[in-house]
């Protein structure tokens, strides 16, 4: 049976999970969470995070399209970003690259330039890693985090009637993934959102402590608010008008011929943080960091979360990103 | 340029490496050991250990003659065996996998039920992982361990006049790989060898508080005793009659017209240890766990590490395996 038969990659990972040695006193958060959580000393020490991401050529990077050194910072910031999702603070990072025979050394060197760059501006240290060779570039890299156990932000710590707010504008990375498909030249900004995201570390930390859940939007709103209502066992609902969209993410669709707010749902890489807060703690966070932007709530039903419209009608909020679909 | 015009895969991690942000007082030991040694409280809490190994299809293991749980079973062990041979325990790992389209959802779990043997044996847990699609059907695995400060064994401690020990037979994996690689049909106890190596986790606890410097056999014991020469700035001779070789890697040797100590030096993926150690502390060890083989000693020249034949030919030890050669 192919894994799109059985209901695609989060199924899959759900059967893997189920059969392998997983749980532990000292794991709080495994599988299922931007990053797993392990308690290496007695609380109230700071907890570790750990995250790992695959990132296959053409399917995560193209090499006609990205320079080695934009490869290297997405690379590097996709990780941060699943140590930013958790509230935490990136630390160590180990990079594993598999090349293929013909590589230039000067393109290797680039890529880790650019994963160096995105280290340094945030304090990481590159400890280990790996190099082999394979037909087909592919890079893994595993980021070491830590955090306070009181500022940890799970998918699962959602409450009902928080609000759901994101940390800017979605559905750059998509849209300029689409335009580049069709042979259409992206802006400048529309490219440089697709080709070098920059993780949310610049606000995570604060706001951890206020937050409930929260999770990076790397597979497209609809996926991360499921994600969230899933390990949450709540609803939510997603107001279709408050979800913020460049206006050359707007122009996109309309070149295209695509709801614009599709690229946001459903596309992938925003790097933006999505997180869940009572709304008697907006004010306070607002004081600190913004602006930020509440595109719905959460519910106290366990049920799919779903999407309402301007006109109020209410639907099934579209999921994201499946690899295998 | 390639990779192979500047020396192969090792030139080339000295070069990235040096281009890194790679330094920190916590950073005990990075790239270029068996695995990471990071100080996470002060000594002497325990240090963490952390390694990382990126597989490879048609390169570290081949679905025509292996079967999903053996792959899973070598991918896990060899990360295991890297932990081991800095003295250390494992204790949590980390998947990731990049598949085929097509790949069949029953044969990846039984990848991951080689991998869950393997965990399950020395009580590591899986704490999470990535999934994606890849034309190259590619395996990273990162393991995280433990050591106590004054067990651990990194390759810079050898000491002039250390005995270079090793714990078992040697070269049987490559042995394997040539006699399919030529059409022939291995042995069982070469077939397994090669399919399904086992770290040597039984021992390494063990030998850990008497050995100076410890290494996994991964790439062949001459450029093993290379990297332990580098990283101590010693010497070392071995002796090529003490090499221990089990009878069906000679018989291999003999069917296909290649010295058998080849295997050995240059082959890869036996997964025994290579540990140096002061002779007066080798009895005492020995009453603990045995048998161990004594290949050679370290020398105190700084100087490129020599093979002594039973005649007392003395030659250049011979390399070991390179990913880009």
């Amino acid at each position: 049976m192919k894994i799109a038969e059985i209901g695609g990659e989060f199924a899959l990972i759900d059967r893997l999970i189920a059969s392998m040695p997983s749980a532990h006193a000292d794991l709080i958060a495994g599988a299922g969470d931007d990053a797993a959580v392990i308690r290496i000393s007695p609380e109230p020490a700071p907890l570790m995070l750990v995250t790992t991401d695959l990132l296959v050529e053409d399917r995560h990077f193209n090499c006609l399209w990205a320079e080695p050194e934009q490869i290297g910072i997405k690379a590097a910031e996709c990780n941060i970003s699943d140590i930013a999702a958790m509230g935490g603070r990136p630390t160590w990072m180990f990079i594993s690259i598999a090349l293929k025979k013909s590589a230039d050394v000067d393109w290797v060197r680039k890529i880790y330039a650019g994963i160096s760059a995105s280290c340094r501006r945030y304090g990481v240290v590159v400890a280990g890693g790996d190099t082999t060779q394979s037909p087909t570039t592919t890079i893994n890299i595993t980021l070491l985090g830590t955090i306070s156990p009181s500022d940890l932000c799970l998918r699962s710590h959602a409450r009902p009637s928080d609000l759901l707010m994101v940390t800017g504008s979605l559905g750059a990375s998509a849209a300029a993934l689409s335009l580049l498909r069709q042979g259409h030249t992206p802006s400048e900004y529309l490219l440089e959102k697709h080709l070098t995201p920059r993780s949310r570390m610049d606000v995570a930390e604060t706001i951890a402590p206020f937050a409930n859940a929260m999770i990076d939007v790397s597979d497209g709103l609809g996926a991360e608010v499921g994600h969230i209502c899933r390990m949450s066992r709540l609803g939510a609902e997603v107001h279709l008008d408050a979800i913020p969209l460049h206006s050359e993410v707007i122009a996109a669709g309309q070149a295209l011929g695509i709801d614009p707010h599709d690229f946001a749902l459903q596309g992938g890489e925003d790097f933006e943080l999505l997180f869940t807060i009572p709304a008697e703690k907006m004010p306070l966070l607002a004081k600190k960091a913004s602006p930020f932007h509440e595109v719905g709530k959460m519910t106290a039903k366990n049920e799919d979360p779903v999407l309402v419209t301007a006109d109020g009608h209410v639907q099934a909020l579209p999921g994201g990103y499946d690899h295998f679909s």
